[in-house]
């Protein structure tokens, strides 16, 4: 493949690996490393590296989004081991993360649709750089007075969304740590005594139901905590991806036939790839007629309880046990910001407790109900709740569901413009969430009527998927995921996601579509037979 | 309680909430909310606050530790329910990070001892703000492919210090995970079906060993993973708490001869209180003799491997089948930075993959073996490793032993200190780690021969260290945590932990001993016989 403008020559790359050199031999030479006090003007150059390279503003859109080195390449230009014996100077110091930043992802790029996040929320990311620089525990009152109280106020106001009445929660690593929280609340909940006697010797074992599109952060979890993965049912979905409420009832009922015990549910609003969300009045009907635990991944979908259009796909979700929502996906919360809800206050520490005394000790001159530590599987818990806290109090609810209703209208009409533009085709007839799954047809790749769409040339067109994306990455133009949903039978298709930050617009929806288009049509095929794609197709 | 200089009297919360109230007030009739594009100077602003009040440097030791207010009347300070409707202006925000600020804890302060972390490193901070301002996730080449290949130079390292050979590795959300994944790795190296069928159908319930100084996660860790408290024992240890190998045979022939089968053995590198480092190669040769994995959490005491004078204190560590470290503790990498290592190459990967095929696509066009993201039980991974790998690089390996050897030094001068200075005494005769226990016995509660240092005296001398403790943090002057060991039968003592950063002298090691003291003396019984210590005397 032709090298494109963005990326570097082999002498540029000479050139780079030089500098870096430069960067190494002056901090032996003539850079003095900093002394202790010294130390933390590092913070302020850095800080103005980041702004004037545009990554604490709008102004990424100028730059490639990526500018992408294949690995063995991208070793070439840093020095990634750790082999240095001595202190650097400063200047050394800026031009190693210079380097780094050159060579990262602008998730922060208007052109970045490529995962659930993008880019941050300046007043998230204002969180997040003060709890950085303050650096505390979320276990005790005690090291985090206020970020004790700012977890409450985020856990209160999230209960009160989700219609979770006088419950709990907490925040967590991300929403795969909610997820297993569920299971083990709703485990402890079916058989208490598991947490003494362990799962190995129960009458039945516990069975999980979760939908054929879910995330795949059930299945580790029922690893991870003993279920095993034959305990894991995986009920069908419709087109659109929403669990099939009869076959979860159809498939509970083999189970108790099979003599296990159904004990959790987890259903989700908004699936990973199509952003399905299932209904969770019916779900919640069949677990109230078997008596199982019903938990929601809202880790994609509950940030649609912002905003009043939209908060209706949310319908029925305070009628579940426990939930997981990640602010730190579409609404841009800087990783990680993840809140775990459940209905039943005091089981969180019921069940995680070990009492450690040198930490939660019982005679502090405070109330030490506001330990909250021991309600976590962790010990030191990074403060994630603050950049949630301070987004809310610096845009308010009409802020944030501005933002959401952004997100949603450009979402829309994005899968508008992708209805009527030739070649273009949606894997869904009907809009449902922010992600958008399509298809581009290359002009050179239609053909007349649709018998003649065979299974070879579907397998074309999911290869011109892949190979449309390897070319917008190598030129850094933009970063659009595909992804294939292979339990329904179909390939690669893009996903692209469209969050609140930075501030989509039609403009920027119509780049990409103008991009993927020409993109798309450079891959034709050439002349002499050989195709211009890679050895995928 | 009298007020004291430090805490607010009513008149002072009043004009506080005032001042919120103004702010608030502000938000609507003057300060207008920001653009889109003008939203980003928050930062700047917020830069300066933190410059300004001294959280970005070594001049906090100027403020007080802590302005401690008790939880309902920091309630009545800073409002922190989240209901506000509209956007506010950039100078509302500024003044709610202000309160924020003020009421949090300086654990940059020279006078905090609380916990084992403390300040942070400034070129940790460096690498831990980009990362937030980049936002980006660990999971795949594509999204971070410079913090890949960071990640990747971290584990090799640690690999290569903890005499690893050619293992494998993650960062992870704190050492209670790590300590988790070690656990679930043994488990299926130990029955490979586990993961298929769960632990609910062995033949044999799985058994784990940990010491009773150990660390509270392995507890949590064995009901997390269904393997139940009864199946974990805690081996005694010696008086200075390490564990006793002979002990762990017995326990182990025991567990054996019940019909169990015991899969897991967790030594300590510097145990949470007392800081001891078990005897690895003892333990390991047990380990052997049984085919039982062996597991170090050195989530402490693993930083000691930096310093060629003090990491003989982790001779025999390589010998373990796994390993945890936290150069988020004592060396000063911003929370959460953790190193989970393993030795057997590939396990990780086998135990936790779950081939999510919308992000670990096996058609992409770049070595998807760089896709690192399915050997973690998470999804979405915080970048941990950059954090770490900037310090080595701003400080070398020579910078990064200076700062562990200063911090082994002023704690053993401290400890050499206590020894000596009338009325303390200290709960080890020997130093073994930068964590120092100890007592100070006031003048007042001082007794003439040692018969008289009935049960009663010392329950009254465990209460005073609570006592002194509380009119610390009351003042601000010095945060200094206390824990009982009640498994030796001993109450409450001051384990002080010295850190890395911010930098450790003798002069902030002698202004702890002082200011004990002088707040011991403060608490002698009035003449009329009232105590002026708590009621929990």
């Amino acid at each position: 493949m032709a090298a494109t403008h963005n990326r570097n020559s082999e002498s540029d790359q000479q050139q780079q690996a030089e500098l870096k050199m430069n960067g190494h031999r002056e901090s032996t030479l003539k850079g003095a490393p900093l002394s202790a006090d010294d130390e933390w003007t590092i913070l302020e150059r850095v800080f103005r590296v980041l702004v004037d390279e545009g990554y604490l503003g709008p102004g990424t859109h100028e730059q490639p989004v990526v500018t992408f080195e294949y690995p063995d390449d991208l070793k070439k230009l840093i020095h990634f081991p750790m082999d240095e014996q001595t202190p650097c100077s400063a200047a050394t110091v800026e031009r190693i993360v210079r380097l780094v930043l050159q060579y990262s992802v602008r998730t922060g790029h208007n052109h970045f649709h490529n995962q659930l996040f993008a880019g941050v929320d300046p007043y998230g990311l204002t969180g997040s750089w003060i709890t950085e620089a303050l650096n505390t525990s979320q276990y005790t009152f005690e090291v985090g007075p206020t970020f004790t109280l700012i977890e409450d106020a985020v856990i209160e106001k999230c209960l009160r969304l989700f219609e979770f009445g006088e419950g709990d929660g907490i925040l967590c690593p991300g929403g795969s740590m909610s997820n297993m929280y569920a299971m083990v609340a709703a485990r402890y909940r079916t058989v208490p005594d598991v947490k003494r006697t362990g799962v190995a010797n129960l009458a039945q074992p516990l069975v999980v139901f979760t939908s054929e599109d879910a995330h795949y952060s059930i299945t580790k979890g029922v690893h991870w905590l003993g279920i095993g993965l034959n305990n894991l049912i995986r009920v069908k979905t419709d087109h659109r991806g929403r669990m099939i409420p009869d076959e979860l009832e159809l498939a509970i009922r083999a189970v108790l036939d099979s003599g296990r015990k159904p004990f959790f549910v987890n259903a989700t609003a908004g699936t990973t790839v199509l952003g399905a969300f299932d209904d969770f009045n019916l779900i919640a009907d069949v677990c109230d007629r078997y008596g199982i635990w019903l938990h929601v991944d809202a880790c994609l979908g509950g940030t649609a309880i912002l905003s009043r259009r939209h908060k209706p796909l949310l319908s029925g979700i305070g009628r579940a046990q426990s939930l997981a929502w990640n602010p730190h996906k579409t609404l841009g919360a800087p990783l990680q910001c993840s809140v775990f809800l459940i209905k039943e206050r005091g089981l969180l520490h019921e069940c995680n407790a070990a009492k450690a005394d040198y930490l939660f000790q019982q005679d502090k001159f405070y109330d030490i109900s506001y330990d909250t530590g021991d309600k976590s599987v962790q010990c030191g818990r990074k403060v994630d709740a603050f950049k949630f806290w301070l987004m809310y109090k610096a845009r308010g609810s009409d802020g944030l569901e501005a933002l959401v209703d952004n997100a949603f209208d450009c979402a829309d009409w994005l899968h508008g413009q992708l209805l009527q533009r030739a070649g273009f085709r949606t894997v869904l007839e009907q809009f449902q969430y922010t992600n958008i799954s399509f298809w581009y047809v290359p002009t050179w790749l239609r053909v007349a009527t649709p018998d003649q769409e065979t299974a070879d040339w579907w397998q074309r067109l999911y290869s011109v998927t892949a190979d449309i994306k390897e070319r917008m990455v190598k030129r850094g133009t933009a970063l659009v995921g595909y992804v294939p949903l292979l339990h329904k039978g179909i390939g690669n298709f893009f996903r692209m996601v469209v969050t609140c930050h930075p501030r989509p617009t039609r403009a920027t929806m119509q780049y990409i579509i103008d991009e993927i288009e020409r993109v798309g049509e450079e891959l034709k095929p050439q002349q002499n037979g050989v195709a211009s794609f890679s050895t995928r197709c």
